[in-house]
């Protein structure tokens, strides 16, 4: 599998959040990232030349992605090529054109100067060391207009050693009955292995992707979630599960699939966007059962009723009755706070219920574990708190010179009470300035702590009185940790998060002294 | 094509919505609409009783739904049965167990009487005079188990003179090869028309009733947007568009496919669901150019890039303005503002490089067209602004009572200034909330326009004293637009987008009586 990582289909990506999310595919176990254009896009090229240092993957090997070498030059020569290589990545990807109406009067070359073009290419790519997928785009158009140059483009690409020659449906308007045909005759042909990159104009994406491979296709491209230009691409999620899972196919080995729903939700989180909750597999509602008659038959035979075993994919049947699935999780998570705590007791329960509330109104605790401890601790009396809030006010006003956000703030510590002012840019710049000034008489060490990540996630449509929910995530010299508030104020939802934030580094330095871990 | 009008998949219709849709249904010139159960739910017994005296359908027979009879009751003491007919409709459709699993151990009857439940209701119901659907159940699960007895049910149905015999995917987990097998042998075996009902539980709802339409099925049955419970159902509008634009098959007029984008947009609207922007053929993004090679393309030849003309499904090409796209494209944008420019007009690069460095400081303008319009009218002297901001206050407090952020406000129209305030659910919506009050005085068609999207994107990780994007979408009783803002203050940048979508408002207004379009 390829994934893309690049900013399209209205999400927008930071390079921390492309390192995050090729963490997570990693995990998922793909072979293959493709992480966009280092010649085109100052973002990617960083990204890659982060990651080099930071990221260390396990099973996916990155990859660069640009064009074939523009006419009349050398590869050595033309400035994205060289960028490519300064990705400095094991595999790179080059596209170029299989369908003679965009060689001839878009890129203007007439049809055997193109062949060059993809030859010197590769060639070069190859005597560079580089493994080499070679995207044929536009191939299914191109097959449907001009079947013998579509093929010769691939077969010059595989002939000049492309290590994969992955057929492109690039205006996603080809169904899978004719991707099935188009395969089948490339992969007669074609000496290299032949993949699949399928869009979804036709909504067809996922059963292209899957045709192909039931038609001689060895691999296949697919984004998370399928998000991606136009109408998206195939669903990395649907296809991995469709073919593991159901078809029988070799891709990512099966354990790794339990993972999906996490990574899918953990994806949503980290690039801001909402998880479809009728995804196929790993969406909320992919298992859920509406009360009634179809409960009574989930109850008395959950095949008779559902696909698959949600466990399989790391989702979970929803019906009306009450659901004990995350029981069990949820005892093993307490008892890395109280060892000793059994199974049964009505804590773990307690909890649960806390949490689906809560989960009710908008918090989600998958991205915010620090949260989730303090509440465990808080159920089970192992938790002194640190500061009360007595008050606070913010003021915004319009106009305003920088910097000028102003909060008040007054906090209770013991005994004492501490009212103080700070201003910031912002509000919750500003409230998170007062806070700290209060509290760092009382405890010191919290000058070592910073804020590293702040988001913002409206939580329905009902416009600016929306609930938010807002995660921030704090970093002090050892360890990183994220919680979360809900509230329709995003300023309040802040300042819950907030004191989740300063209330954890309290009680990390409490174990620490303690010598708990 | 049969719609389901129940509220599921999250979406929950009143009556009255349901009435509008069906009418937007029989316009796109759908055969049978299926509205729901009179029998197990009052509201759709009303749904019917309402229809007949308000609906005029000129194309499409509304359709009641109910189960075969219970086991050991004549059809005409059959409660349920009873109230199909009650529902007056000309054709009704009843489904029936066809998998021998749930006959045996989910309904408890042995196998043959099964068979006589489907034989007793269809001939009772074709007794009455109406026109009979059979919706088999489980079908291509009960293929897989026991092929002998799938068949059995659907032929007694058809012996006992259904019109028309549904395969049903209730568990939406077949492969179109699989429906393809099934449908073949069903076909050929059944002397009943075939259709197929398919759900999207490994995302293939809308490839399997292709499958099956190719495999000789003859109907389909589908949703609104695939709209439905788990991972919803075939897409009407997907399926529609493949089978007539595409595959040349005979659905409904083809000039009608031309209403479904407006179809599309005004079911989000009256069932307040968001429309998905990548959905296929209808979506926002559907025909959506980003990477400026991309747009470069589509302008020379947009056959090349778009797998049909948009204007067949009533929708419309977007190219991108973002910071690598050219100076074409936004030549093109701006040309629709003022079709005399020149290519060469200094204006064009002066707003490229405006938004250029705009996007830099993190900007977006391609969910964002009407501040991008406003930024192109502004440029060219072609906009009058109709308020000015001189100050405003918003005071956040803790503790606080529900609704208690405070915003004052101070604008000047004209000569005239207002000053007002207002309170609401945090300090976006008390500060709109303040604006609006301002200037509806001054503007009465203000009230018309409601927010209905607030998206707040934190764009980089400075943790709270990060600069902020936000998008707002409005929309009044014609139009939806959407304008952005950014600042370090999530408060400041909230604002700048609401001043854009009141004077977007204000010019459509203007535009609107001045005779533009």
């Amino acid at each position: 599998a390829i994934l893309s990582l690049s900013s399209t289909g209205g999400v927008w990506l930071t390079v921390d959040d492309k390192l995050k999310i090729a963490s997570l595919l990693d995990t998922l176990g793909v072979h293959y990232i493709e992480a966009g254009n280092p010649g085109s896009n100052v973002k990617d090229a960083l990204f890659f030349s982060r990651a080099q240092k930071e990221l260390e993957l396990k099973n996916a090997k990155l990859v660069a992605f640009g064009a074939t070498v523009r006419k009349g030059i050398s590869p050595k020569d033309d400035e994205n090529i060289q960028s490519l290589l300064s990705a400095n990545t094991e595999a790179v990807c080059i596209f170029g054109k299989c369908w003679d109406l965009h060689a001839e009067h878009i890129l203007g070359v007439d049809l055997l100067e193109n062949l060059g073009l993809i030859a010197d290419t590769v060639a070069y790519l190859k005597g560079m060391g580089k493994e080499v997928i070679f995207d044929a785009e536009h191939f299914f158009d191109g097959y449907k207009h001009n079947k013998e140059y579509a093929l010769a483009c691939i077969n010059t690409a595989a002939g000049s050693g492309a290590d994969m020659v992955c057929l492109c449906d690039t205006n996603g308007g080809t169904f899978p009955h004719e991707v099935a045909d188009a395969v089948t005759a490339a992969a007669a042909v074609c000496r290299a292995p032949i993949s699949i990159h399928a869009h979804n104009d036709t909504g067809m994406a996922d059963a292209v992707t899957l045709c192909a491979i039931m038609s001689g296709a060895v691999g296949f491209q697919a984004t998370i979630s399928g998000i991606g230009e136009r109408c998206g691409n195939a669903n990395l999620f649907t296809t991995l599960a469709n073919l593991t899972l159901k078809l029988g196919y070799d891709t990512v080995p099966k354990e790794n699939l339990k993972k999906m729903r996490a990574i899918s939700v953990a994806y949503a989180e980290i690039a801001n966007v909402r998880q479809l909750s009728r995804a196929p597999y790993v969406g909320k509602h992919a298992f859920y059962h509406k009360a009634g008659m179809h409960v009574d038959v989930i109850l008395k035979a959950p095949h008779a009723m559902e696909h698959i075993d949600p466990a399989l994919v790391g989702n979970h049947r929803e019906t009306a009755i009450s659901d004990i699935a995350g029981s069990r999780a949820m005892w093993e998570r307490m008892r890395r706070v109280a060892p000793e705590i059994s199974r049964e007791d009505p804590a773990v329960k307690e909890v649960l219920n806390q949490i689906k509330e809560m989960e009710l109104n908008g918090y989600q605790f998958e991205g915010a574990d620090a949260s989730l401890e303090l509440l465990i601790r808080k159920k089970l009396g192992k938790f002194n708190h640190h500061f009360d809030l007595i008050a606070f006010k913010v003021l915004v006003e319009e106009p305003h010179s920088p910097d000028v956000s102003l909060a008040t703030i007054e906090i209770g510590v013991g005994g004492e009470i501490e009212i103080t002012a700070a201003q910031g840019n912002g509000p919750v710049n500003a409230l998170d300035a007062a806070a700290r000034k209060a509290l760092e008489r009382f405890y010191p060490s919290l000058r070592q702590i910073r804020l590293t990540d702040y988001k913002v996630r409206v939580l329905d449509t009902n416009a600016t009185a929306s609930e938010v929910r807002v995660v921030i995530e704090t970093r002090d010299d050892k360890h990183t940790w994220s919680t979360v508030g809900v509230s329709t104020d995003v300023i309040n939802a802040s300042w819950i998060a907030l004191v989740d934030s300063l209330e954890y580094k309290l009680l990390k330095d409490e174990l620490e002294k303690g010598g708990e871990s």
